[in-house]
């Protein structure tokens, strides 16, 4: 796992350094922070004919692989770089200098004794590696994201957009080159493959890893390391029809959860219906999603109550299977029990709706669904940061520990205890004549 | 990894029914909740005889093992009940009643649009698996800590307390049978060793492990399983003695972080001494180690200032050691920089403290060193959570992701978001007439 590429640097020492670099940057204030993001996004406007240059050479390069059937269009899609892109890029660095810092935050204070006081303060995580395929966009976003919370990177992109990633690389480093305080090594980058496992070694020295791509890429990642990894690898979401649901409303979320962007995470996968509500939900439902062309996976159950429908078999292998396309699959359920218990068992955590009329079966799915969104009348579409009014996202996490749920900047840090005394020992509080703790919230 | 034993239930039967079970408690109110802790807080004082004589028995068997040196004085005495201890195991549950709940408490409320609000709101993690050694009173108090938060828990104690771990449980399950609206498996157990790798093997199922016991439990766990742990092998922790420190209040604390209590993570095993401080404290620093028989490592150049001492040499070995007794090491450092590397270096990211006039030095030592817990002229021992004032410890963490330092009952909780919704859809607010959000914070 640990074979080095011929002639790369050490990663160790890469890493290493990565790391003291950032204890300069965590001592910065938020002020030299926003003004080396600013820096960033107009360096990155101003080195914009080398960046589209080395672009031009990775999308030919790439056009080639996709003719031979090795890339697909739409990796080459979101490799391409132009003027317009490149302004959102600026645009976005600019938009996380302007976030609330995450860092530095007393989040509680409590006065322990006289003169001893214990406050709890955000801080950075420390190194973050950031593992990516294609959009070279990536590499600005997230290097704002790690610069504004006072977190170094190591970021490594898809080979097919090693020239991009390398001359946007080049241009942060010379907005950094004027910013004297934060050393060049808090964004560090390595390109070849086998670093990238040499990276997912180093527990203890990289504190979270993020990986922006495929399932397989997440789960690889997840495979592969004892360091946390923020992410998820598979989306597979639910609408839930209740016995009480209104139809129309029930159709409209189903067709936009399906359809509305079908590759994303969040389109819905498995569409439960309560047996109650199959005659009014079922055939409408049914004739809106072939008329799409949408392939219908469907229960047995389901293919009686719908006969002359067009719908295929369900599998076990169905309920378990995130299509990202046209495809979904369909099932009665006795009761919203089954419902919850159907998601909770082949559900991946990430976000499942329940459209219902009825208060008390919508308090109960959201309450027992254990994922990281539970809606009541709303497509399960809605789950991403920026909709949720997080300003930026990092990720969506469908881990309980940490973060869950789409992560904004809060999501790379953590909290350390600050004690400040005058020389107090545990002895006094200790044994017959024990002083006692004030324990007073501040 | 997985060989059962003979016998054994299924183990993955057991932890579906807690998880199962973890669902209708999840979906109580504090009240029932509360209720049932007193309730079994009256149980096991009334269960007293037979709790009492299973241990005599535990007791009878370990005094043997003890005696023919398989089993340590110190983990005798922690198994060894009798009514005082068991009063205030009762206590201790009482008070975990009168704790806060740490669940469904809403942490954020933003309308995303009119008729369309989201809800951060707090939420038990779900299964835990605790793994202890000895102590009996972690069970009732494990088990309460859990219930209060509205987990589930599968129980595996040490094999030199089966009997009265077993009884413990017998107690809880009568005083939950008196509550019929917790299912029993919310609290299940697990006797045989292979079953502990079994338990570890359940990720997916199992939310978090918690282990209770020495360093060599804890790492054996977060070594054998992908499931987030809750825990310290090591606490390697630090006074850093700087160039402006009081004297006395140097020799005070190290006297204090070192001997108060030297078994706990949270007692010192280096102390660093900056040069120029060296001459007041050094010797004097010795002379009351030495008086009270800790043996000193130190380093060469401490060793040429402190000639005459009886000291010994400091390998390269000793920085990295938890001595947990009556050893401490010693190092000269040329800088206040040099001290944060030695303790990002070599600590185990638990508790570090300086001791300094100059608030300069402090501020930087408290935002440098990634500890859990960075202090300015106080005792590394303050580390806890009963001094923090959390109420109740579930353990000391040195991961910085999801908790970090004593953690309280918060420790046990995640969040979920929950979308209130009228039938809202994404295309709504996609694309050219696009509806645009209103983000309000509530």
């Amino acid at each position: 796992m640990t074979t080095k590429a011929p002639d790369s640097p050490d990663i160790r020492v890469i890493a290493l350094s990565a790391k003291k670099a950032q204890r300069r940057l965590s001592a910065l204030g938020t002020a030299a922070k926003n003004e080396a993001l600013l820096r960033i996004a107009d360096r990155i406007l101003a080195d914009q004919e080398v960046i589209l240059a080395a672009n031009r050479q990775d999308v030919s390069d790439a056009t080639v692989e996709m003719q031979a059937g090795r890339l697909s269009r739409s990796l080459l899609d979101r490799l391409k770089l132009d003027e317009a892109k490149l302004e959102a890029m600026a645009e976005g660095v600019r938009a996380v200098a302007a976030l609330p810092d995450p860092a530095n935050r007393i989040v509680e204070k409590t006065l322990l004794d006289d003169g001893l006081e214990l406050d709890r303060v955000t801080c950075p995580l420390g190194l973050l590696a950031i593992i990516f395929e294609s959009r070279p966009d990536a590499v600005t976003q997230i290097s704002a994201l790690a610069l504004k919370s006072g977190n170094a990177v190591i970021l490594k992109g898809g080979r097919e957009a090693a020239r991009t990633t390398s001359e946007i690389i080049r241009s942060l480093h010379r907005a950094l080159a004027d910013t004297p305080a934060i050393p060049a090594e808090v964004i560090s980058s390595v390109t070849a493959r086998a670093e990238v496992d040499a990276l997912l070694e180093m527990d203890g020295i990289i504190d979270l890893v993020i990986p922006r791509g495929s399932n397989e890429l997440v789960r690889y990642i997840q495979n592969h390391t004892r360091i946390p990894v923020l992410g998820h690898a598979e989306g597979i979401c639910h609408v839930y029809v209740d016995a009480s649901a209104s139809p129309e409303m029930a159709v409209s979320i189903c067709l936009d959860a399906k359809l509305q962007y079908p590759a994303a995470c969040n389109a819905a996968e498995t569409i439960l219906v309560h047996h109650a509500a199959a005659p009014d939900v079922l055939r409408p439902l049914l004739g809106e999603l072939l008329k799409r062309d949408v392939e219908v996976r469907a229960c047995e159950e389901a293919r009686e109550m719908a006969a002359g429908f067009p719908l295929k078999e369900a599998s076990e292998e169905d309920w378990k299977t995130e299509y990202s396309g046209p495809v979904v699959s369909v099932k009665i359920v006795e009761s919203l029990d089954e419902a919850i218990d159907h998601i909770n068992t082949y559900g991946s955590g990430h976000t499942d709706t329940i459209v219902t009329e009825d208060r008390d079966s919508a308090r109960r799915f959201l309450d027992e669904v254990d994922s990281a969104g539970v809606y009541h009348n709303a497509s399960t579409r809605f789950a991403d940061g920026y909709r949720y009014g997080l300003g930026a996202e990092v990720g969506i996490s469908t881990s309980k520990i940490h973060a869950r749920g789409p992560v904004g900047l809060d999501g790379l840090v953590t909290y350390k205890y600050k004690l400040y005394g005058h020389g107090q020992i545990v002895a006094t509080y200790s044994g017959e004549k024990a002083r006692a703790f004030k324990h007073l919230r501040l």
